[in-house]
């Protein structure tokens, strides 16, 4: 059994919903390393989100924050926690709706996701600057 | 440390939610070598989801499928990915917030889910068909 | 490679979002025993979830409840699975919409999570006493 741990920032994303499986899976070569396991991707923010979902058509993604913002919106009458603007408490119930982490399994050296999955970076505030995750895999 | 991974294919289930416990750990019989360890489950599509709730009353089945529809309805006026039908954006956004993968714990070569726990297969699309997950057990 | 699993059992917290960080760690110290792995966090029950949100201010874990309490509401009128009274079925969809399992990653000895994050315990139902939770560590 082995382990590989790594820490990294992804780069600045705009709020919505973004494709970074090629810039994650970039920085952690060594899960070739392994014939099975796991790739554990955890982001260490409160108002961003990690999913796996489709990865080729744009329009998913754009329909993800469409319909998200709806669902959490903004002008919600009852939220006291908004000091750092409209789109603070929001985030905070997009990132425990949508998800802080993912555990991806790894086959034959590579993450084994089905043909349309991708990881998505969820940013949930209109500025929130890099993004700190960690990666974690395990296996043999 | 042993680790075990299997590639299965789920018979194909009508759209709902459906208790898939049995068919799931049937096809990893070697959790009973490991005396404590995670059973990671992971399903490869989008549109479909997994989670974990009442094994017992199918009325919970029932309003959750009922409940999902209301929440994220198909006739949501701003999806613009409904290429494949009404159904396709939906089942993308109820896979992210329901979630597509599980980490179960494993104790004395068993899962060790609470009395009224079950494995759940959320199945988004009318006509999902057939679905494929992985299996990744890791433990001692 | 090593693994420490521990059951243990949470002191009742009444309904609402609690930070219950302290409490879980507290109980399982042979993470200090692993440079790198990850703590995996899961609860026995379908009625209460585990999330990863905002450790500081408690307005986040009251808007919380009152915005979930919206979202889920207990006066929608097609559950049908309402036997324990009107926070029944909300509690299981609020469980499977949250998510009721974590995975952190430990780093140098501690849980790596970031600086603003901790764990929430979220009790979904108005008397759901004490939570059993199984905790799983595993790394090197």
């Amino acid at each position: 059994m082995q382990i590989f741990q790594k820490s990294i920032t992804l780069k600045p994303y705009p709020r919505g919903f973004h494709l970074v499986t090629k810039e994650i899976l970039s920085q952690i070569p060594e899960i070739s390393e392994l014939q099975m396991g796991n790739l554990h991707v955890f982001i260490q923010h409160t108002s961003a989100g990690l999913s796996i979902n489709e990865n080729a058509d744009p329009t998913v993604r754009n329909d993800f924050e469409t319909f998200v913002n709806d669902l959490i919106p903004e002008d919600y009458p009852h939220f006291v926690h908004t000091y750092e603007g409209s789109d603070d408490m929001p985030a905070h119930v997009k990132s425990s709706l949508i998800g802080n982490q993912l555990n991806v399994p790894i086959t034959r050296g590579k993450v084994d996701l089905g043909t349309w999955q991708g990881i998505y970076l969820c940013e949930f505030r209109n500025n929130g600057g890099a993004r700190n995750l960690v990666l974690t895999a395990i296996g043999m």
